[in-house]
C-alpha cells in the first residue's frame, strides 16, 4: 500500500515523485520506459538553470533526485486504474498496486512518419519538436515534414534560425492558417518540395539526407540534410483510463489549476494533461503543482491511511 | 518599441525571456532587483534537474541562457503600465519604455518579522518557505514562527525532518485548523513556546540564536537554533497594475491556462498570479506557457509591427 502512485517515466513522473518524497510520501513511480519523450531528445538548451543537456540525461538527474528522498521505481506498463472504496488499484503486468492517490504523468508520443531509419535517427537529427530543437539549427540545412499550424510554425522557425529550409509537402500546396502560409511563402530560405513522400532517412550517428519520391512522377532522389523537423501532432495514450477521468477530444486528461482530475485522489501532470503548451519545464512545473496538491489532498480529504507516522490523528479528528 | 517587455528579475522573468527569445522576439526585461525572491534562499534542492544551487546562482545562469539568445535587461522599478491604442507604456524611474506585449512576472515578497538581524540572515537559516527549505534541517534544531495553517504545516514538516522544533506563539495556542493542531500536539519532538516575541536574531553567518520575550512576564531569554522559519504568508506588491488587470483579494494577478490575464497581451507568471503553490519549478514552467502564448498572441491577433524579420506580412493578411 502506498501513498501515492505516479504513471509514467519522464521529466513530469519524477518531478512528482521529488515534490511528493520531500514531504514525506510512500512513494511507487511505474514508467513503461525511464526517459519518456526526453529519450527523443538529444540536446535541450531551454530548460531553464541548465546551458545543455540530453533529454535522458535530464531525467536520470531528476529520477537521482527524488530517490535520494526514498522512492520506488517500478518499470512496468500500467494496464488499468481501479477506484476501490478507498484507494484505487493499479495493474502493471499481473500484478496489483495499491495507493490512496495517483498522479497521471505518462506523457504523449508524437506522431512518426512510419519510415526506414527514423527509429535509429530518433534525436539525433529528427525532431518532433521544433519549438525546443529549431534554434539548434541555426546556419544549418534543414527540413520540415508535417501538416497545418504547426508545420508552418516549425518552417517559420526554421527559416530564422536555418540556412536553408525545405518544405516537404504531398500536394502542390502547404496548409493551414492564411497569415503564416503567406508568411512562409515571404521567405527566401524556404523552399517548398511539392508532390513528395518520405521513403527513408539515412545517416551514421546524425541524419545525413533523405530518400525522397515524387507522388506524381514516381521519380526518386536523394536531399541533403542537417536535421528533420517531423510536424504530424501527438497522440496521448490515455485509453486505459478514458473510463475513470475526464478526457478532451485529443485524448489529453482534462486538469484543473491544482493538477486535480475529474476523479478526487487522482492528478495528472505533463504532456498527457490539456495544457496549451509543451515543454519539459512546463512538465515539470505541473508535476510540483500536482505532487502538493496531492500531499494536501492526503491530509486535509483522504485522512491518513498509509501516511507514515501519526497522521493517523487527522482522520479521527475529521470524523468527529 | 520591443515585442516583449517582462517586468521582474527572478526566476519567472528570465525564463519567460528565455522562451521568447529562442522565438526570436525583441525583449526587454526590467526588474527592481536580479535574483528577485530567490535571493533569499541559499540552497535550492528541488529544481528539478540540478542536484543543488544557491537561489541567486539559479537564477543567474537562467538570465544567462536568456541573453545568450538576445535580450536586453534593466534594474529599475516599474511604477506603472499604461494601455496606449496598439501598444503598452512602461513606466521605470522617468522613463517610457514601449512594447506590443507584457509579460508580469514581478513576483511576491514574504511577510517578514520586522526585527534586527532578520535583514542581515535572510537566506542564510532564516527561511520564509518551509516547504522549500526545512529538507535542509535533517537532525537539527529549528523554530517556527507565524500564523494559522501554513505555520501548522511548517511545524509538522519540521517535526518530520529536525531532531527538535520549537512552535512560537504570541498566546498559549495555536491558530488553524484542527486537524493540523491535533496533528502538531502529537508530536513528540515539537516543543511549543507559548506568549513569546523575537526581539532579534543572531549568528555569524547563519542564524544561531534567537533573542526572546515573554510578553507577559517581559523575562528575556536566548534561544539556541539551526534555522527559523517565518511563516507569515506573502505579500504581492501588484498595487501599481491592480487598475489594469484583475487581480485577487490577495493581490494576486488572475491567469487563465496559457497565463493570459484580462488584458489581451498582457501575460502574467510566477509567484505574482494566482496559482495555488509557489515554488522555483512551478514558476518557470508558468513563465514557459506565457512565453509561448505571447508569441502566438503577438503573430495571430497583433499583427506585425515590432516583430522581427517579415512578420510584417501577417498583419496585412489579417487585415485584408
Amino acid at each position: 500500500m502506498y501513498d501515492l502512485i505516479i504513471v509514467g517515466g519522464g521529466v513530469a513522473a519524477f518531478t512528482s515523485a521529488l515534490f511528493a518524497a520531500r514531504r514525506g510520501l510512500k512513494i511507487l513511480v511505474i514508467g513503461k520506459d525511464i526517459g519518456g519523450q526526453a529519450n527523443y531528445t538529444d540536446l535541450i538548451e531551454n530548460f531553464p538553470g541548465i546551458e545543455a543537456t540530453g533529454g535522458y540525461e535530464l531525467v536520470s538527474s531528476i529520477k537521482s533526485q527524488a530517490e535520494y528522498w526514498g522512492i520506488e521505481v517500478l518499470q512496468a506498463e500500467v494496464s488499468r486504474i481501479k477506484q476501490a472504496s478507498d484507494s484505487f488499484v493499479v495493474q502493471a503486468y499481473q500484478k496489483q498496486y495499491k495507493a490512496s492517490a495517483i498522479i497521471l504523468a505518462f506523457g504523449k508520443t508524437p506522431r512518426d512518419l512510419g519510415v526506414t531509419g527514423e527509429e535509429e535517427l530518433k534525436g539525433k537529427g529528427i525532431s518532433y519538436c521544433a519549438s525546443c530543437d529549431m534554434p539548434l539549427y541555426k546556419k544549418k540545412i534543414v527540413t520540415v515534414a508535417g501538416v497545418g499550424d504547426i508545420n508552418l510554425d516549425a518552417i517559420i522557425l526554421a527559416s530564422k534560425f536555418a540556412k536553408k529550409a525545405y518544405a516537404l509537402s504531398k500536394t502542390d500546396k502547404l496548409s493551414g492558417h492564411p497569415a503564416l502560409i503567406k508568411a512562409v511563402s515571404k521567405k527566401k530560405n524556404v523552399e517548398m518540395v511539392p508532390f513528395v513522400q518520405i521513403l527513408s532517412i539515412k545517416g551514421k550517428d546524425h541524419v545525413e539526407e533523405l530518400r525522397l519520391k515524387n507522388i506524381k512522377t514516381d521519380q526518386q532522389w536523394t536531399l541533403k540534410t542537417d536535421g528533420l523537423f517531423v510536424e504530424l501532432g501527438y497522440i496521448v495514450h490515455s485509453g486505459f483510463v478514458r473510463d475513470l477521468v475526464a478526457t478532451d477530444e485529443q485524448g489529453q486528461i482534462m486538469v484543473n489549476d491544482d493538477q486535480s482530475t475529474s476523479v478526487p485522489g487522482i492528478f495528472a501532470a505533463g504532456d498527457v494533461t490539456n495544457g496549451p503548451y509543451k515543454q519539459a519545464v512546463i512538465s515539470a512545473g505541473e508535476a510540483a503543482n500536482a505532487a502538493l496538491a496531492a500531499y494536501d489532498w492526503l491530509q486535509q480529504k483522504h485522512g491518513a491511511r498509509g501516511l507514515t507516522s501519526d497522521w493517523t490523528q487527522i482522520k479521527k479528528v475529521n470524523k468527529s
